[in-house]
C-alpha cells in the first residue's frame, strides 16, 4: 500500500496526530472514540457514529467537535476500503481529576487501509467465554469512551489465532458483549441482543439493525445460548460473524451451530449495512 | 518559579514528553501512573511507588522500566517540594484490544513544583458522599492504571471549594476510597480501612502506614462511619486529612467530628512519613 498523506507521510502515520503529557485522554482515559468503516471516501454509518459520539462527549461532560471538524480526514481517504479512528480528549488541564472549566477538547484522528480479516470469518467463526467480568457502571455504559482496559485484559485471555472473538458477562453474571463486537442470537425464532444500560459498548452497527429488524434487548445469562438456533457477532467494521463453536474459557467446546438459513437472514441485513457480501450458506 | 529544565523549558512542559496517537495508554488507558512526593530532589515513599508500579506492570502483562530510568527524571527536581509524575504505558502496536506481542513500554514523566494545597485542610475538612458508584473489578482493584473516568466523573459532583473530597462505594454499597485519596476511620478504638480487593488505588501512603500501625482492612457499608470517633482521608502527596463535616451527595451535613486527640495520632504517624508538620490541635 503505497497511499501517502499529502505530506508524503504513510497513511496511519499522521504528524500533528501526538498529544502532550497532560492530556486527560492519556492521563486518565477521559474522552471518547469512534472507528468508522470508510468506503471510496464515504462513511458508513456515520449518522450512529455521530450521534454516539455526541452522547459520549454529553456523558462526560464537554462539547463534542463539529460536523466538519470530524469530516476534514475523510478529504484524504484512500480509495476502496479504509478506517477512520477518532478520538476526542477534554483535552488538558484542570486539577488532578477535577476537570478544567471550560474543557478545550482536542481531537485527534488516524486513517488507515482495510480490508476485514480475515474474510472467512463471515463463513462462520469460533468464540469462547472469558473468564473476566465486566464491571458494572451504569454511568459509563453505551458509550466508546476510553477507558478500555477490561477488553483489553479479556482479549489476552487466548492467543489461539483460530478463536476469533470472547464473551463477556457483567460482575453480576449477564451476557453483554464480545471484547469488540455485539452480541446477537436467536432464540424460539426471536432475535435478542444484551440489554447495555449496566456496561458494554453500544455499537453502531447493533443500533442500526435495530431500525430494521425486531431486536429484543435483554438482560440474561449466558445459559440461554444453549437454546439459541443461531449466535451471531458483529461491528460496523467487521461485518456479522455467524458463530459455529462457543467453547468454555479452556478452550472446550460447549456447544456448536450448524450453518444455515437461520444464521443467513441477520447477516444479509448487516451486511447490506454496511456493504458487504453475504456468503454462501452451505448446509452441514 | 523560574525553575527551567535543561533546556529552558518551564518545568512540567518538558518537550518528548508526548505520546503518538497509537500509545495504547492514550487510546485504551494501557498503562499505569505514579504521582510522587518529592523532597529536595528525594522521593518519598520511593519504595511503595516503584512496588505499586511493578505490580502493575504486572497485572496488565507488560515488563515495567529500570528503576534507574524511573528515576532519572530526578536529576531535574527543584530545592523543595515536588511532585514527580510517572506514567507507564504498553507503548505502541497490536491489532486493536489484542497487545503487541513483545510489548514495547512507553516510560513519561513531568516534574512540577508543589505546595500541599490548602494546607489548611490538614486542620480539618469537609467531605460528602459521591453517587457515583465503583465498577465491580478484582482484577485491577488496587493498582493505579490509567482507567480513571470514574474518579473524573464523582470528582464532577461537586463544585464548592470548601467541599475537599468525595466518598465512594462499589456497585455492591461497599466503601472503597475517596477520589484521589484512601479513606481511615476508628471505631471503638480500632484503626480501619476499606479492603481494596474489588476496586479501588491502593495508595502508598494507606501500604506505609499499615507497617507502622494496626490498620484493619474491613468490607462494610458507609453506615459504619456514624460509629466513628475520627476519620480521615490521606494520600502520599496531600498528606493527611482529618474530617470534620460529612455531607450527603447533595451537601447536606450528615456527621460532624469535632477534632480532639482521637484525630492526631494517626495524622502524626502519617505526616511523619511524608515529612509533614502535625497541626496543633484546637479542642472545640
Amino acid at each position: 500500500m503505497s497511499t501517502t498523506a499529502d505530506d508524503g507521510a504513510p497513511l496511519g502515520l499522521m504528524p500533528g496526530q501526538e498529544v502532550p503529557f497532560d492530556d486527560r485522554g492519556l492521563a486518565y482515559g477521559d474522552g471518547v472514540f469512534e472507528t468508522v468503516l470508510v468506503r471510496n471516501g464515504f462513511p458508513v454509518l456515520w449518522d450512529y457514529h455521530l450521534a454516539r459520539l455526541a452522547r459520549g462527549a454529553e456523558v462526560l461532560g464537554f462539547p463534542a467537535p463539529r460536523q466538519a471538524d470530524l469530516e476534514r480526514p475523510l478529504a484524504k481517504a484512500p480509495k476502496g476500503l479504509a478506517v477512520l479512528k477518532l478520538m476526542v480528549t477534554r483535552g488538558s488541564g484542570g486539577r488532578g481529576y477535577l476537570a478544567p472549566d471550560p474543557p478545550k477538547p482536542r481531537l485527534r484522528w488516524q486513517l488507515l487501509p482495510f480490508a476485514p480479516t480475515p474474510n472467512r470469518w463471515w463463513e462462520g467463526v469460533r468464540v469462547r467465554h472469558c473468564r473476566l467480568r465486566l464491571g458494572i457502571q451504569p454511568v459509563l455504559a453505551g458509550i466508546k469512551h476510553l477507558n478500555r482496559l477490561e477488553n483489553v485484559l479479556a482479549r489476552r485471555e487466548w492467543q489461539d489465532p483460530d478463536t476469533a472473538e470472547g464473551l463477556l458477562c457483567d460482575s453480576e453474571g449477564r451476557l453483554v458483549e464480545a471484547t469488540g463486537m455485539n452480541l446477537f442470537w436467536q432464540r424460539g425464532g426471536r432475535l435478542e441482543t444484551p440489554r447495555l444500560d449496566h456496561c458494554g459498548v453500544a455499537g453502531t452497527l447493533r443500533e442500526a439493525l435495530k431500525g430494521r429488524v425486531a431486536l429484543h434487548e435483554v438482560a440474561v445469562g449466558p445459559e440461554v445460548l444453549n437454546d439459541a438456533e443461531a449466535l451471531w457477532l458483529g461491528n460496523s467494521v467487521q461485518g456479522l460473524w455467524p458463530v459455529t463453536r462457543l467453547d468454555d474459557p479452556d478452550g472446550r467446546a460447549q456447544h456448536r451451530w450448524s450453518l444455515g438459513p437461520p444464521h443467513r437472514w441477520l447477516q444479509a441485513e448487516a451486511q447490506a449495512l454496511l456493504g458487504y457480501p453475504v456468503p454462501e450458506v452451505r448446509d452441514h
